[in-house]
Protein backbone atom coordinates (compact mmCIF):
# COMPACT_ATOMS: atom_id res chain seq x y z
CA UNK A 1 0.00 0.00 0.00
CA UNK A 2 1.87 3.47 -1.25
CA UNK A 3 0.50 6.76 -1.36
CA UNK A 4 -1.82 7.03 -4.11
CA UNK A 5 -3.51 3.94 -4.15
CA UNK A 6 -7.21 3.37 -4.96
CA UNK A 7 -8.18 1.69 -1.63
CA UNK A 8 -11.79 1.06 -2.77
CA UNK A 9 -10.60 -0.69 -6.00
CA UNK A 10 -8.31 -2.88 -4.39
CA UNK A 11 -10.70 -4.00 -1.72
CA UNK A 12 -12.48 -5.18 -4.80
CA UNK A 13 -10.21 -6.74 -6.76
CA UNK A 14 -9.28 -8.79 -3.62
CA UNK A 15 -12.55 -10.05 -3.40
CA UNK A 16 -13.28 -10.91 -7.09
CA UNK A 17 -9.98 -12.80 -6.78
CA UNK A 18 -11.78 -14.93 -3.80
CA UNK A 19 -14.70 -14.68 -5.99
CA UNK A 20 -16.39 -13.10 -3.24
CA UNK A 21 -18.32 -9.48 -3.72
CA UNK A 22 -19.69 -7.08 -1.43
CA UNK A 23 -23.63 -7.54 -0.53
CA UNK A 24 -26.08 -5.02 0.54
CA UNK A 25 -25.65 -3.55 4.15
CA UNK A 26 -22.35 -5.12 4.81
CA UNK A 27 -20.32 -3.33 6.68
CA UNK A 28 -16.35 -3.28 5.10
CA UNK A 29 -13.95 -2.53 8.02
CA UNK A 30 -10.49 -1.43 7.35
CA UNK A 31 -7.63 -0.52 9.22
CA UNK A 32 -6.15 2.90 9.60
CA UNK A 33 -2.65 2.05 8.84
CA UNK A 34 -3.50 1.29 5.24
CA UNK A 35 -5.69 4.31 4.68
CA UNK A 36 -2.66 6.67 6.19
CA UNK A 37 -0.46 5.03 3.44
CA UNK A 38 -2.79 5.65 0.42
CA UNK A 39 -3.44 9.22 1.94
CA UNK A 40 0.31 9.81 2.45
CA UNK A 41 0.12 10.26 5.95
CA UNK A 42 3.69 8.74 6.42
CA UNK A 43 6.47 10.45 7.93
CA UNK A 44 10.38 9.73 8.07
CA UNK A 45 11.36 10.33 11.17
CA UNK A 46 15.24 11.71 10.29
CA UNK A 47 13.10 15.05 8.44
CA UNK A 48 11.57 15.78 11.78
CA UNK A 49 13.29 18.44 13.75
CA UNK A 50 12.33 18.21 17.34
CA UNK A 51 11.37 20.93 19.44
CA UNK A 52 12.58 22.14 22.48
CA UNK A 53 9.74 20.79 24.56
CA UNK A 54 9.73 17.53 21.90
CA UNK A 55 13.44 17.18 23.26
CA UNK A 56 12.25 17.51 27.06
CA UNK A 57 9.62 15.17 27.01
CA UNK A 58 11.85 12.67 24.82
CA UNK A 59 14.10 12.68 27.70
CA UNK A 60 11.49 12.30 30.48
CA UNK A 61 9.74 9.32 28.59
CA UNK A 62 12.87 7.71 26.81
CA UNK A 63 10.76 8.14 23.67
CA UNK A 64 12.85 9.38 20.21
CA UNK A 65 12.45 13.27 20.32
CA UNK A 66 11.49 12.68 16.78
CA UNK A 67 8.50 11.03 17.30
CA UNK A 68 7.38 13.05 20.37
CA UNK A 69 7.36 15.86 18.37
CA UNK A 70 4.67 14.25 15.39
CA UNK A 71 3.40 13.46 18.72
CA UNK A 72 2.68 16.82 19.82
CA UNK A 73 1.88 18.70 16.20
CA UNK A 74 -1.00 15.88 15.71
CA UNK A 75 -2.29 17.30 18.61
CA UNK A 76 -4.65 19.72 20.53
CA UNK A 77 -3.28 19.09 24.06
CA UNK A 78 -1.04 16.24 26.12
CA UNK A 79 -4.05 14.40 28.72
CA UNK A 80 -1.29 12.47 30.95
CA UNK A 81 2.33 11.82 30.40
CA UNK A 82 4.02 8.41 32.45
CA UNK A 83 5.49 5.50 31.96
CA UNK A 84 7.21 6.39 28.70
CA UNK A 85 3.36 7.19 27.09
CA UNK A 86 1.40 10.29 26.02
CA UNK A 87 -1.71 10.28 25.79
CA UNK A 88 -2.87 13.02 24.25
CA UNK A 89 -6.23 14.32 22.48
CA UNK A 90 -5.88 14.54 18.17
CA UNK A 91 -7.03 17.44 16.34
CA UNK A 92 -9.96 15.17 15.14
CA UNK A 93 -10.59 15.40 18.92
CA UNK A 94 -9.93 11.34 19.84
CA UNK A 95 -7.99 10.66 23.40
CA UNK A 96 -5.63 8.16 22.26
CA UNK A 97 -1.82 7.33 23.18
CA UNK A 98 1.02 9.12 20.99
CA UNK A 99 -2.02 10.95 18.97
CA UNK A 100 -2.05 7.62 16.84
CA UNK A 101 1.32 7.52 15.55
CA UNK A 102 2.73 4.34 14.91
CA UNK A 103 5.66 2.96 13.86
CA UNK A 104 4.16 -0.73 13.47
CA UNK A 105 3.88 -2.33 9.92
CA UNK A 106 5.37 0.82 8.43
CA UNK A 107 8.58 1.24 6.52
CA UNK A 108 11.97 1.29 9.15
CA UNK A 109 12.62 4.85 10.29
CA UNK A 110 9.17 6.15 9.14
CA UNK A 111 5.75 6.68 11.48
CA UNK A 112 2.23 6.40 10.31
CA UNK A 113 -0.14 9.20 11.35
CA UNK A 114 -3.83 9.13 11.50
CA UNK A 115 -5.70 10.38 8.49
CA UNK A 116 -6.82 13.93 8.25
CA UNK A 117 -10.29 13.40 7.95
CA UNK A 118 -11.24 9.66 9.06
CA UNK A 119 -15.03 10.27 7.86
CA UNK A 120 -14.13 11.49 4.75
CA UNK A 121 -11.75 8.81 3.99
CA UNK A 122 -14.75 6.42 5.21
CA UNK A 123 -16.93 8.34 2.90
CA UNK A 124 -14.81 8.56 -0.21
CA UNK A 125 -14.28 4.55 -0.01
CA UNK A 126 -18.06 4.36 0.47
CA UNK A 127 -19.33 5.62 -2.33
CA UNK A 128 -16.55 4.15 -4.69
CA UNK A 129 -17.32 0.65 -3.41
CA UNK A 130 -21.35 1.24 -3.45
CA UNK A 131 -20.93 2.33 -7.24
CA UNK A 132 -18.63 -1.16 -7.86
CA UNK A 133 -20.72 -2.88 -6.68
CA UNK A 134 -24.24 -1.88 -6.90
CA UNK A 135 -25.13 -2.35 -2.86
CA UNK A 136 -25.95 0.13 -0.31
CA UNK A 137 -22.78 -0.42 2.46
CA UNK A 138 -20.77 0.81 5.58
CA UNK A 139 -17.58 1.41 5.84
CA UNK A 140 -15.47 2.01 8.95
CA UNK A 141 -11.92 3.00 9.62
CA UNK A 142 -10.79 1.23 13.05
CA UNK A 143 -7.47 1.71 15.21
CA UNK A 144 -6.12 0.65 18.39
CA UNK A 145 -6.97 2.28 21.49
CA UNK A 146 -5.94 1.36 24.87
CA UNK A 147 -8.53 2.65 27.82
CA UNK A 148 -8.08 4.22 31.54
CA UNK A 149 -8.02 1.67 33.92
CA UNK A 150 -8.05 -1.73 31.64
CA UNK A 151 -5.02 -3.44 30.63
CA UNK A 152 -4.65 -3.84 27.13
CA UNK A 153 -6.24 -2.42 23.87
CA UNK A 154 -9.51 -2.77 21.57
CA UNK A 155 -10.04 -1.52 18.28
CA UNK A 156 -12.11 1.25 17.95
CA UNK A 157 -13.94 3.08 15.36
CA UNK A 158 -11.78 6.68 14.13
CA UNK A 159 -14.07 7.26 11.23
CA UNK A 160 -17.02 5.99 9.25
CA UNK A 161 -20.34 6.09 6.62
CA UNK A 162 -23.39 4.87 6.10
CA UNK A 163 -23.88 3.92 9.65
CA UNK A 164 -25.15 5.57 12.50
CA UNK A 165 -22.56 5.06 15.15
CA UNK A 166 -24.41 5.13 17.80
CA UNK A 167 -27.91 3.22 17.70
CA UNK A 168 -29.97 4.47 20.78
CA UNK A 169 -32.49 3.04 22.53
CA UNK A 170 -33.37 6.03 24.59
CA UNK A 171 -37.48 5.77 25.42
CA UNK A 172 -37.29 2.53 24.25
CA UNK A 173 -39.42 -0.44 26.88
CA UNK A 174 -37.36 -3.31 28.27
CA UNK A 175 -39.24 -6.42 28.75
CA UNK A 176 -40.35 -5.27 32.69
CA UNK A 177 -42.01 -2.12 31.20
CA UNK A 178 -38.70 0.20 32.41
CA UNK A 179 -38.55 2.77 29.90
CA UNK A 180 -34.41 2.93 28.72
CA UNK A 181 -32.56 6.26 29.36
CA UNK A 182 -29.22 6.13 28.23
CA UNK A 183 -28.61 2.78 26.68
CA UNK A 184 -26.90 3.51 22.91
CA UNK A 185 -24.74 1.09 21.87
CA UNK A 186 -21.64 2.49 20.16
CA UNK A 187 -21.80 -0.05 17.21
CA UNK A 188 -19.00 1.50 15.28
CA UNK A 189 -16.47 0.93 18.01
CA UNK A 190 -18.21 -2.92 18.58
CA UNK A 191 -17.84 -3.57 14.64
CA UNK A 192 -14.30 -2.95 15.33
CA UNK A 193 -13.45 -4.60 18.21
CA UNK A 194 -15.42 -7.77 16.11
CA UNK A 195 -13.28 -7.19 12.85
CA UNK A 196 -9.88 -7.16 14.84
CA UNK A 197 -11.01 -10.57 16.69
CA UNK A 198 -10.56 -11.91 13.05
CA UNK A 199 -8.08 -9.86 11.20
CA UNK A 200 -5.50 -9.84 14.40
CA UNK A 201 -2.08 -7.37 14.60
CA UNK A 202 0.28 -9.76 12.49
CA UNK A 203 -1.59 -11.20 10.07
CA UNK A 204 -1.46 -8.46 7.30
CA UNK A 205 -4.91 -8.36 6.77
CA UNK A 206 -6.11 -4.58 6.75
CA UNK A 207 -9.95 -5.35 5.44
CA UNK A 208 -12.72 -6.99 7.12
CA UNK A 209 -16.47 -7.37 5.74
CA UNK A 210 -19.35 -7.71 8.56
CA UNK A 211 -21.96 -9.35 6.94
CA UNK A 212 -26.38 -9.89 8.49
CA UNK A 213 -25.80 -6.66 10.88
CA UNK A 214 -28.87 -4.94 10.87
CA UNK A 215 -28.31 -1.28 11.56
CA UNK A 216 -29.47 2.18 11.14
CA UNK A 217 -28.46 4.16 8.31
CA UNK A 218 -26.66 7.98 9.04
CA UNK A 219 -25.45 10.81 7.39
CA UNK A 220 -23.28 11.16 11.28
CA UNK A 221 -19.80 9.89 10.99
CA UNK A 222 -17.74 8.80 13.89
CA UNK A 223 -16.44 12.22 15.17
CA UNK A 224 -20.16 12.55 16.60
CA UNK A 225 -19.16 10.32 18.84
CA UNK A 226 -16.38 12.40 20.52
CA UNK A 227 -17.76 13.83 23.77
CA UNK A 228 -18.61 17.17 24.29
CA UNK A 229 -16.72 19.39 26.79
CA UNK A 230 -19.77 20.10 29.06
CA UNK A 231 -20.80 16.20 29.10
CA UNK A 232 -17.08 15.26 29.27
CA UNK A 233 -16.28 14.43 33.31
CA UNK A 234 -13.11 13.40 32.56
CA UNK A 235 -11.79 16.22 31.26
CA UNK B 1 -33.71 -16.71 34.98
CA UNK B 2 -34.73 -16.98 38.77
CA UNK B 3 -32.19 -16.98 41.77
CA UNK B 4 -31.08 -21.07 41.59
CA UNK B 5 -31.25 -21.68 38.06
CA UNK B 6 -28.80 -23.43 36.17
CA UNK B 7 -27.37 -21.36 33.85
CA UNK B 8 -25.05 -24.23 32.25
CA UNK B 9 -28.11 -26.46 32.05
CA UNK B 10 -30.50 -23.99 30.51
CA UNK B 11 -28.02 -22.83 28.03
CA UNK B 12 -27.32 -26.71 26.96
CA UNK B 13 -31.20 -27.29 26.66
CA UNK B 14 -31.80 -24.05 25.06
CA UNK B 15 -29.16 -25.53 22.08
CA UNK B 16 -30.31 -28.83 22.06
CA UNK B 17 -33.62 -27.66 21.45
CA UNK B 18 -32.08 -25.62 18.48
CA UNK B 19 -30.69 -28.91 17.24
CA UNK B 20 -26.87 -27.19 17.70
CA UNK B 21 -24.54 -27.82 20.13
CA UNK B 22 -21.15 -26.19 21.63
CA UNK B 23 -17.90 -27.36 19.93
CA UNK B 24 -14.25 -27.66 20.95
CA UNK B 25 -12.90 -23.82 21.57
CA UNK B 26 -16.24 -21.86 21.51
CA UNK B 27 -16.34 -19.05 23.24
CA UNK B 28 -20.20 -18.77 25.29
CA UNK B 29 -20.80 -15.14 26.02
CA UNK B 30 -23.51 -14.54 29.08
CA UNK B 31 -24.65 -11.56 29.63
CA UNK B 32 -23.77 -10.23 33.36
CA UNK B 33 -27.93 -9.77 33.98
CA UNK B 34 -28.92 -13.23 33.83
CA UNK B 35 -26.02 -14.16 35.84
CA UNK B 36 -26.80 -12.02 38.58
CA UNK B 37 -30.19 -13.08 38.90
CA UNK B 38 -29.18 -16.98 38.79
CA UNK B 39 -26.60 -16.03 41.89
CA UNK B 40 -29.23 -13.70 43.75
CA UNK B 41 -28.20 -10.32 42.98
CA UNK B 42 -31.53 -8.56 42.70
CA UNK B 43 -32.84 -6.31 45.11
CA UNK B 44 -35.83 -4.30 46.15
CA UNK B 45 -35.12 -1.15 46.25
CA UNK B 46 -38.26 -0.88 48.88
CA UNK B 47 -35.89 -2.59 51.17
CA UNK B 48 -33.12 -0.47 50.89
CA UNK B 49 -32.24 1.94 53.61
CA UNK B 50 -30.44 5.13 52.24
CA UNK B 51 -27.48 6.60 54.36
CA UNK B 52 -26.79 10.40 54.57
CA UNK B 53 -24.73 10.41 52.19
CA UNK B 54 -26.63 8.67 49.91
CA UNK B 55 -29.75 10.97 50.58
CA UNK B 56 -27.55 14.07 49.83
CA UNK B 57 -26.09 12.41 46.55
CA UNK B 58 -29.55 11.62 45.11
CA UNK B 59 -30.77 14.79 45.46
CA UNK B 60 -27.90 16.38 44.05
CA UNK B 61 -28.12 14.26 40.97
CA UNK B 62 -31.64 13.62 40.91
CA UNK B 63 -31.24 9.92 41.69
CA UNK B 64 -33.35 7.98 43.36
CA UNK B 65 -31.48 7.43 47.01
CA UNK B 66 -32.37 3.26 47.59
CA UNK B 67 -30.12 3.22 44.10
CA UNK B 68 -27.68 5.57 45.69
CA UNK B 69 -27.27 3.54 48.44
CA UNK B 70 -26.64 0.54 46.65
CA UNK B 71 -24.31 2.67 43.93
CA UNK B 72 -22.05 3.43 47.00
CA UNK B 73 -22.24 -0.13 48.55
CA UNK B 74 -20.82 -2.12 45.57
CA UNK B 75 -18.05 0.46 44.87
CA UNK B 76 -14.65 1.07 46.93
CA UNK B 77 -14.73 4.87 45.94
CA UNK B 78 -16.58 7.19 43.68
CA UNK B 79 -14.43 8.68 40.88
CA UNK B 80 -16.61 11.12 39.12
CA UNK B 81 -19.90 12.80 39.92
CA UNK B 82 -22.39 15.04 37.88
CA UNK B 83 -24.74 15.15 34.86
CA UNK B 84 -27.06 12.23 36.94
CA UNK B 85 -24.26 10.23 36.88
CA UNK B 86 -22.00 8.76 38.98
CA UNK B 87 -18.79 6.97 38.12
CA UNK B 88 -17.60 4.56 40.91
CA UNK B 89 -14.64 1.81 41.08
CA UNK B 90 -16.88 -1.03 42.44
CA UNK B 91 -15.55 -4.04 44.69
CA UNK B 92 -14.04 -6.03 41.97
CA UNK B 93 -11.68 -3.05 40.76
CA UNK B 94 -13.99 -1.99 37.70
CA UNK B 95 -14.71 1.41 37.10
CA UNK B 96 -18.23 2.06 35.60
CA UNK B 97 -21.24 3.65 36.00
CA UNK B 98 -23.43 3.23 38.80
CA UNK B 99 -20.73 0.44 39.96
CA UNK B 100 -22.89 -1.38 37.26
CA UNK B 101 -26.20 -1.49 39.24
CA UNK B 102 -29.14 -1.32 37.05
CA UNK B 103 -32.95 -1.38 36.55
CA UNK B 104 -33.40 -2.61 32.92
CA UNK B 105 -34.40 -6.00 32.56
CA UNK B 106 -35.14 -6.77 36.24
CA UNK B 107 -38.93 -6.57 37.69
CA UNK B 108 -40.09 -3.46 38.57
CA UNK B 109 -38.92 -1.79 41.96
CA UNK B 110 -35.90 -3.85 41.93
CA UNK B 111 -32.11 -3.41 40.89
CA UNK B 112 -29.28 -5.88 39.82
CA UNK B 113 -26.14 -6.04 41.31
CA UNK B 114 -23.10 -7.62 39.19
CA UNK B 115 -21.72 -11.01 40.51
CA UNK B 116 -19.86 -10.92 43.67
CA UNK B 117 -17.04 -12.95 41.92
CA UNK B 118 -17.43 -12.60 37.57
CA UNK B 119 -14.50 -14.81 36.73
CA UNK B 120 -14.98 -17.86 39.59
CA UNK B 121 -18.91 -17.53 37.77
CA UNK B 122 -17.33 -18.11 34.55
CA UNK B 123 -15.37 -20.82 35.83
CA UNK B 124 -18.52 -22.68 37.39
CA UNK B 125 -20.26 -22.46 34.19
CA UNK B 126 -17.35 -23.48 31.89
CA UNK B 127 -16.64 -26.53 33.80
CA UNK B 128 -20.36 -27.55 33.40
CA UNK B 129 -20.83 -27.13 29.90
CA UNK B 130 -17.46 -28.83 29.48
CA UNK B 131 -18.79 -31.65 31.56
CA UNK B 132 -22.34 -31.43 29.71
CA UNK B 133 -20.40 -31.04 26.01
CA UNK B 134 -17.33 -33.03 25.89
CA UNK B 135 -14.91 -30.45 24.72
CA UNK B 136 -13.00 -27.47 25.90
CA UNK B 137 -14.48 -24.24 25.62
CA UNK B 138 -14.36 -20.71 27.29
CA UNK B 139 -16.98 -18.47 28.84
CA UNK B 140 -17.15 -14.31 28.84
CA UNK B 141 -19.57 -13.30 31.38
CA UNK B 142 -20.26 -9.62 30.04
CA UNK B 143 -21.69 -6.16 30.58
CA UNK B 144 -22.43 -2.77 28.97
CA UNK B 145 -19.59 0.21 29.84
CA UNK B 146 -19.28 3.95 29.28
CA UNK B 147 -16.25 5.28 28.81
CA UNK B 148 -14.52 8.29 29.22
CA UNK B 149 -14.43 11.08 26.03
CA UNK B 150 -16.80 8.62 23.65
CA UNK B 151 -19.88 8.94 23.92
CA UNK B 152 -21.92 5.29 24.33
CA UNK B 153 -21.61 2.27 26.13
CA UNK B 154 -19.75 -1.29 24.53
CA UNK B 155 -20.06 -4.52 26.40
CA UNK B 156 -17.10 -5.52 28.07
CA UNK B 157 -15.76 -8.24 29.66
CA UNK B 158 -16.28 -8.38 33.47
CA UNK B 159 -15.66 -11.94 33.95
CA UNK B 160 -13.68 -14.92 32.15
CA UNK B 161 -12.57 -18.78 32.18
CA UNK B 162 -10.44 -20.75 29.86
CA UNK B 163 -9.60 -17.57 27.52
CA UNK B 164 -6.49 -15.65 27.86
CA UNK B 165 -7.94 -11.68 28.35
CA UNK B 166 -4.94 -10.32 27.09
CA UNK B 167 -3.45 -12.15 23.48
CA UNK B 168 -0.21 -10.42 23.63
CA UNK B 169 2.27 -9.37 20.95
CA UNK B 170 5.53 -7.75 22.84
CA UNK B 171 8.14 -8.69 21.45
CA UNK B 172 6.44 -10.07 17.84
CA UNK B 173 7.93 -8.60 15.01
CA UNK B 174 5.83 -7.26 11.97
CA UNK B 175 6.08 -7.61 8.24
CA UNK B 176 9.04 -4.79 8.73
CA UNK B 177 10.97 -5.66 10.77
CA UNK B 178 9.77 -4.11 13.53
CA UNK B 179 9.31 -4.91 17.28
CA UNK B 180 6.12 -4.70 18.76
CA UNK B 181 6.62 -3.35 22.37
CA UNK B 182 2.95 -2.59 23.67
CA UNK B 183 0.31 -4.76 21.55
CA UNK B 184 -1.72 -6.26 23.97
CA UNK B 185 -5.55 -6.87 22.41
CA UNK B 186 -7.97 -7.11 25.40
CA UNK B 187 -9.67 -9.99 23.19
CA UNK B 188 -11.75 -10.32 26.06
CA UNK B 189 -13.42 -7.35 25.42
CA UNK B 190 -13.67 -7.54 22.11
CA UNK B 191 -15.46 -10.54 22.26
CA UNK B 192 -18.07 -8.66 24.51
CA UNK B 193 -18.28 -6.32 21.75
CA UNK B 194 -18.68 -8.52 19.12
CA UNK B 195 -21.38 -10.32 20.79
CA UNK B 196 -23.46 -7.58 21.72
CA UNK B 197 -23.75 -6.51 18.24
CA UNK B 198 -25.60 -10.19 17.73
CA UNK B 199 -27.66 -9.69 21.15
CA UNK B 200 -27.97 -5.94 21.25
CA UNK B 201 -30.38 -4.75 23.81
CA UNK B 202 -33.90 -5.58 24.15
CA UNK B 203 -34.06 -8.96 22.16
CA UNK B 204 -34.19 -11.18 25.42
CA UNK B 205 -31.36 -12.81 23.88
CA UNK B 206 -28.81 -13.19 27.05
CA UNK B 207 -26.12 -15.93 25.45
CA UNK B 208 -24.35 -15.79 22.11
CA UNK B 209 -21.72 -18.31 20.95
CA UNK B 210 -18.40 -17.05 18.98
CA UNK B 211 -17.00 -19.86 16.91
CA UNK B 212 -13.95 -20.15 14.86
CA UNK B 213 -11.90 -18.21 17.11
CA UNK B 214 -8.19 -19.19 17.54
CA UNK B 215 -7.23 -17.58 20.98
CA UNK B 216 -4.92 -19.11 24.22
CA UNK B 217 -6.00 -20.54 27.12
CA UNK B 218 -5.22 -19.69 30.03
CA UNK B 219 -6.08 -19.74 33.70
CA UNK B 220 -6.32 -15.72 34.30
CA UNK B 221 -9.25 -14.47 34.50
CA UNK B 222 -11.16 -10.72 33.70
CA UNK B 223 -9.46 -9.72 36.89
CA UNK B 224 -6.21 -9.40 35.29
CA UNK B 225 -7.00 -6.77 33.07
CA UNK B 226 -7.75 -4.33 35.94
CA UNK B 227 -4.41 -1.58 35.57
CA UNK B 228 -2.39 -1.82 38.78
CA UNK B 229 -2.23 1.68 40.56
CA UNK B 230 1.23 2.16 39.94
CA UNK B 231 0.53 2.34 36.17
CA UNK B 232 -2.46 3.79 36.24
CA UNK B 233 -2.77 7.42 34.47
CA UNK B 234 -5.91 8.27 35.27
CA UNK B 235 -6.64 7.22 39.04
Amino acid sequence: MREGYDVARLIIDALKSRGEALEESDVVVIKQKIISKAEGRVVRLEDVKPSRRALRIAKALKKEPELVELILKESRRVVRMGHGVMITETKHGFVCANSGVDRSNVEGGYAALLPIDPDASARRIRRSLEKEAGVRLSVVITDTFGRPWRNGQTDVAIGSSGIEPLQSYRGRVDAYGYTLRVTEPAVVDEIASAAELAMGKLSGVPVAVVKGLRYRRSGLGTKSLIMPKGKDLFR
